[in-house]
């Protein structure tokens, strides 16, 4: 609380309570005073809600000024008055801060298929002020949870510039090119092709092999905005950065996965290609019987081999060819002894579980990140709302 | 346990206990004693056992003898030595039985990656009597159980023939063509290709048709055996009946899930074709939060329409044209009122949840079968074995 994480130069913004639901923080909004370069990506659910699809047009061309975010309510299937709102919410942000609302990306997150309450969001959008402070991030990423149990932040310094990501999401999370809510704030100066292709690219790797419980969200948003008030940086150094920011978002949010107590780790190596790895990876990520191993700290090994086994599609995947590891303790093909079992139980009493498989086949290889799966997630979804 | 389930003519068998694990039944045969036309189907698992392959071989031909099941022990991923172990149990049974070890389909149940006790396996085989009394099908579908809470046995009669069905299997199961272990019994005379297209035709429509967790077994079989010594059947009115036996064991299946308080029934219509509605079906009935939702009687459609939302794929589905109904109460597009989610959430306190969605393109129809998602799920699964 006391330390506040950087905000790169020039984002202002504001934070506050709207009361959608309860008395904590449902909004804020990060405007960059200079004009700014954007790569975006967003769910691909069929149900994608009005901010999605408004934010998918204010990011179109490539630039935007702003992001902003209602939580506790998603604003999905709410029909036609869904999409006035979010406009109206868009319009009402871009107006306070001086900019085009077509330049505001805008996102919701909570139960689906109620309607904003609008007279407290129109109340809330006039009382804005004319100047907006400088960015709280840190206030940002909390203004944004649900049922997270922490806020998401990450930064980085690239040369003389500053990156850091915001990120909220702890279910309905499998995204399947963006993922939950995730916001990149950068000083550095970018052109915006080469901006996107490595934003792209870092998302494929971090946000794409995240999966908490294989739902899909209808909200799932990630950006960057870069606004080059610090000058241009080295590419190379800048793709690095970011993706140990997204990584760290994205471990950060396996970790604190509705119920979940550990972070698992499935490093796919030994692939046709990184792509079948990743396809294997999900598999025993997502696997209830892999993740409720892991809950019990059970180096059940066959239920790994079962989830490689189900990828039916992989006819190279010969059972005589696949070894597979927790932690550092080989399961298979070298026959379990109980004191290997032993071994891998221990480590799998960790906070990160670590499972490797290795499919014998080429050098593809790909790293998905999960959480077990506990009472916890039961109890926190069987009555989450409604 | 009074009434016994009818057993078609010519059946003969016994069940009884190995000591693969505990004193419970572990172990059953069921030899016709006439030959027998076969169909079988089994999993597409990558990780199959030595079981399904001698299984796969015997059926090949279109003829088998009889069915044996070790239960408590999966026999998968034991290396060159599992095949022996399964090939021998194959032999022991047929010698006792008085048929050809290639006319006995086998299949084994329970933790993955242990060899069998094949010194107690052993002693039991050879103190098998030397002639099988009449078939016990009560006792053989109790003799499989793993976690299972009860045995699953359906009967129908067809004419003048017995139909009887047993199955196991509570998790690891979204069957790809198979499903757990079910087998199917008959006396009726039917011609082999016949047989075959009837059970295809009725697996795909009722094992293929449920979830209970997405986990595919290693093991899933599924066969029917026909000795024709009842005579010859209306093939219309067998595939009925064959229906009517086998949906029975699929409710019964999803009743049981592990951990399962609820049947959930998905019935989505309007679809494009039956192929797109089963693949919209499966994504609901599989949703984690659509499982919890159940569990809590919470009339979220939110996730329902979150779940179709992910078939990203189906891109001739619209929000605009879908219809979602818990029950008979519909919930979208018609705002939901207290009173109407009300009555929603009364349905979902019963024992068996319909919801149903249209999709509002065409007539294609699909009806998938699962169950909730509880916290005796996580119980049963975070400490199974090892």
């Amino acid at each position: 609380m006391s330390d506040k994480t950087p905000v790169p130069a020039g984002f202002v913004g504001v934070a506050g309570n709207i009361g959608i639901k309860d008395p904590q923080d449902d909004f804020f909004a990060v405007v960059s005073q200079a004009p700014a370069v954007v790569s975006a990506v967003f769910t691909l659910s069929r149900f994608a809600g009005p901010s999605v699809r408004l934010s998918r047009e204010a990011a179109a061309d490539g630039r935007a000024r702003g992001v902003t975010v209602i939580a506790r309510n998603a604003n999905v299937a709410t029909g036609q008055i869904g999409t006035a709102d979010a406009r109206e919410v868009q319009e009402g942000v871009a107006r306070a801060a001086g900019v085009e609302p077509d330049d505001i990306l805008i996102a919701s997150t909570g139960v689906i298929g109620r309607p904003y309450p609008m007279d407290r969001v129109r109340s809330y959008l006039a009382g804005l002020p004319a100047e907006f402070p400088p960015a709280d991030l840190d206030r940002s990423a909390a203004a944004m949870m649900t049922t997270d149990t922490h806020p998401k932040i990450a930064t980085a310094k690239v040369g003389g510039a500053t990156l850091t990501g915001i990120a909220k999401g702890v279910g309905m999370i499998e995204p399947n090119m963006a993922t939950m809510l995730t916001w990149f704030f950068t000083d550095a100066e970018l052109e915006q092709p080469v901006l996107d292709e490595v934003f792209r690219r870092v998302v494929d790797k971090t946000f794409n092999a995240l999966s908490i419980d294989t739902d899909t969200s209808t909200s799932d948003s990630a950006a960057i905005l870069a606004n080059g008030l610090a000058g241009p940086v080295d590419v190379g150094e800048f793709e690095a950065a970011l993706h140990e920011v997204a990584l760290k978002l994205v471990r950060m949010i396996a970790s604190d996965g509705e119920g979940a107590g550990k972070l698992i780790e499935v490093r796919v190596t030994g692939a046709r290609d990184d792509a079948q790895a990743k396809r294997i990876g999900k598999a025993v990520v997502n696997s209830p019987l892999v993740k409720t191993a892991v809950h019990g700290a059970d180096p059940n090994w066959g239920r790994v081999a079962m989830a490689v086994g189900k990828c039916s599609d992989e006819t190279d995947v010969f059972p005589e060819n696949v070894r597979i590891v927790f932690g550092d303790v080989e399961t298979f093909p070298t026959e379990a002894t109980d004191e290997t079992l032993e071994r891998a139980a221990q480590h799998m009493k960790g906070d990160e579980v670590v499972i490797s498989v290795d499919l014998g086949i080429a050098d593809g290889a790909f790293t998905v990140y999960g959480c077990d799966l506990t009472e916890g997630y039961i109890r926190i979804n069987a009555d989450y709302t409604t």
